[in-house]
């Protein structure tokens, strides 16, 4: 089994031009979490009866029998991005949290209906809310985060509040896009899935909410629209980068690192990049993963699929992507920030992300 | 069977008071129609891919084969409340048309999402789009609607625009949560459902837009809170004074004028209004319906079912109700425009909501 450190090392950004090492990520994100858990706190007690109690359980504030729980309400990245970004433009982030609580119940609005869709049974290590309560609750506490999210900016007197619900609602529909390609690839052969439309998915349900998060930054820092969209495409490119990385860890990933069996992707047959470009590569590896992909396992098969992939250079092909993205993104931090001292917290958001191994 | 030109009449405004009787109405909803739908068109428009086909055919823009179709999408009713109630107060339609688009494509949304949960599975005479398309696609294209109802806000220079953006999403939690207590009354038993409980959920359901549409139009007019205000209770108690009418009807309606088979709402089992007033009467003919409904159906049953309720008082209290309402919604209207002559739109079209027979 590899580990992955090899790939991220090779999107890690150049030493001297980044933040300085350590924790600086983990502090972004505590801080993000304990500015913007008030914000969502209150929002998501303004619900009414049973959203509240879906929306509370979702968040981890609560158990499926409504009593209170610690929260295990994900790593706040989005929300980090808006304040970081406001922070690198020169804004003061105390006046983006509204924006930043309304960028998490986006995401979280997009989790309860995808897990719905996707027929998923865990999210962040417990029962999704479907299963606790039903598609119909689910569905209505996604619509009403949804909801809950514009409201806050439509009721934000930040000069900034309508450029930004603009983005966000045109940043749900990409998400909504990128969701149902996602369902109809999942039911399509091996065959018929094209790498560009895998990519195009990947960036729309993954890069364009963390980009639509740093450019509500920059719009909320009072930068114009070039700053705000070179923004958009540093977190876009980053998102595309982290999904890259994820992909590979989803096959090659240490099991301890990940909680993940090994292969486990591979054992649901999942049209991953590496998977989906190692098909698409024309290479006796890739015909030989397509009928693995179409039969029905025997014992080997999974290591036989891992060994194809990387054969017909699924794996190579992810890490140079990974890599290509990550430097697309920095290019683009270094258009909206000049200033490599002012840039560093966006560079440590970014690396942090790409990091991961959950 | 009984004609439902006496619930009607109960609850049509006093003559003198009202506008000319006429196509009034009738020429108000064509004229929202007609200034509407190149917005909502240019809106739907706008969606990638899938999600435009599932809108076009909820629209009734398209077949389910994705050829032309000549439009099937409801009154307009919606539209037409934002743009008369702007007239009504003093201001220009014309900068209205694009919130009175966002309404109606707020509306859209909750008709996809009520039909996926619901699984029903005819809306407007035609198959609702999870039975062509599948559910994630009616729940995305849902989804999509709902931003782009807030997006078109949010790009809307107009001064009001945020304030009717922050209504517009409050409404949706409202919507969500009336369409929450709707399903699980449906699987309570009949004695465990109270009249309370039923009022505010048709009112939230049904009431909530409409009074969302007419406060909204009240905005864009330039009017302060309180107008906007009465004129939501307007809309409010009209909407429910219709559910109320509409629960009459889908009992002792008029095949010929509902298309709907006689007691269909009592084959269905359907708590609606005057079931569940008569089941919580105390009464012998209550006690008779309750049990009536918890059997399996024998011949004569309907007919039985309807003279329990008709017996238990349901059908009176009903009517009785949809008066008390109509006459809460004129008394708010008066409100927010006391010029009687002003009024006269709303009030066309609130007669023409609660005179709908189909």
């Amino acid at each position: 089994m590899t580990d992955t450190t090899d790939v991220t090392d090779r999107v890690r950004a150049p030493r001297g031009h980044g933040p300085p090492e350590g924790c600086e990520a983990a502090d972004i994100l505590a801080a993000a979490r304990r500015r913007v858990d008030p914000e969502l706190r209150r929002a998501v007690d303004s619900l009414p009866g049973s959203m509240r109690r879906v929306a509370l359980y979702h968040f981890g504030w609560e158990r499926a029998d409504g009593t209170p729980a610690a929260g295990s309400a994900g790593k706040a990245i989005r929300p980090a991005l808006v304040l970081t970004a406001v922070r690198a433009l020169g804004g003061d982030p105390r006046a983006a949290v509204r924006a930043a609580a309304a960028v998490e119940l986006t995401h979280d609005f997009t989790l309860l209906h995808d897990d719905v869709m996707d027929r998923d049974t865990t999210r962040r290590h417990r029962p999704t809310a479907w299963t606790v309560f039903g598609d119909a609750d689910a569905i209505l506490a996604g619509d009403a985060l949804q909801a809950l999210a514009q409201r806050l900016l439509a009721e934000d007197p930040h000069p900034g509040a309508a450029v930004a619900a603009a983005r966000l609602a045109a940043c749900v529909v990409e998400l909504c896009a990128g969701q149902q390609v996602d369902c109809t690839l999942e039911r399509r052969a091996p065959g018929e899935v094209s790498l560009d439309e895998c990519l195009a998915m990947a960036e729309a349900k993954t890069g364009a909410l963390l980009g639509c998060a740093c450019a509500i930054g920059a719009v909320y820092a009072g930068a114009g629209a070039e700053t705000a969209d070179a923004l958009d495409g540093f977190g876009r490119q980053a998102g595309l980068a982290f999904q890259l990385i994820d992909d590979v860890i989803g096959i090659w990933g240490d099991p301890v690192r990940t909680g993940k069996p090994v292969w486990a992707d591979l054992a649901a047959r999942k049209k991953s990049l590496p998977v989906v470009a190692a098909l698409a590569s024309g290479t006796p590896d890739g015909a030989a993963l397509a009928a693995l992909y179409g039969r029905r396992a025997e014992a080997g098969d999974l290591e036989r699929m891992a060994h194809a992939v990387e054969g017909a250079g699924g794996r190579d092909w992810a890490q140079t992507q990974a890599a290509d993205r990550m430097s697309r993104a920095l290019q683009e931090l270094a258009r909206a920030v000049p200033d490599p001292e002012r840039a560093g917290g966006l560079l440590a958001l970014a690396e942090y992300v790409t990091r991961r191994t959950h």
